[in-house]
């Protein structure tokens, strides 16, 4: 009965648009390997929600993404 | 003053691409009403946020949505 | 598959520490039961997930919930 | 190391679509600075994530916030 | 720079109370390779923090968790 | 109408298990100004939870916060 929530910036993937579907799904899989593996959670209840957020909504040593990888 | 996350695949609602605003409100005056009986919470306080994911980034049973429902 | 989390502040009920352990359950049994009437959720998949927050640790109208409570 | 998570309707802004980008670099820069003064944390390692919420999403007082807004 | 959030119940682990401090670094070790294999993340900016939920607050199948394993 | 969430390690403070109440008080009161001069939120409808976490329940660089610091 796990539930895990991932962010991620939306960037990246085949288009740049963010993760792709096979990278979702290896992300789903292989936390909720995890969980069974090191908890024994039984995966067959163990949610998973990727939330994947726009540049400049992810803050970072006080700026938004792209002003941060500007300035470092 | 309590808070309520509500979060429910991107599906269904009329035209399939998520609850209808009707459903949404449906789930607010629920949830606010709940919480008003069994805890005696004030209803203009209470906040409700829906967050509406896409199937891809919804995992269950190891498999994202649409994989797992092709598979059972 | 729904996954809700409802965090109220950690009082009230029987002994002034927060929910009783009836009242949480019928905040997990009426929210399944919206959601599989509101949205025809399967209540088997249903996640609910109830957080405790200290009063002090929860702030409204600018306030801490104590203080807020003295000077309103 | 603090992670922060602002919730914030989807409206206002330059073109009422939500807050605009120079906003959120305030509350980013905002946020981060507040940490740092008072729990003397590192900016470097703070992360700050703003969700934007469709107004039927957001429930306060039992309704959605359009509905509420027309009865208030 | 993701953010990853693990919701357990506080049970298991070697008192029953919980995972213990090694099965968490190993839930640590695991999202935080699993996000660098699979989206090439930055270790040391990928935050991970670990939920413990008490049994009675934590609700699938319209039960809370104690009162559901009776019951299945 | 907004909600804010501040996750932060619990220690440090007075007695080194987590910020005093006075500094809670100060990132409540912080944070719905700055939403205020912002965002011109109301103070009053301005939600603000603060978790705080166990070191070894927070990980950072594929460790958890004791350990980090350790190697770092």
């Amino acid at each position: 009965m796990p539930y895990v929530n991932i962010k991620v910036t939306r960037e990246g993937g085949p288009d740049g648009t963010g993760p792709s579907d096979d990278h979702k799904a290896q992300l789903i899989a292989g936390v909720t390997d995890l969980l069974a593996r090191v908890l024994n959670k039984n995966p067959e209840t163990t949610v998973v929600v990727i939330d994947e957020v726009d540049l400049p909504n992810w803050g970072i040593g006080g700026l938004a993404v792209p002003e941060f990888r500007e300035k470092t």
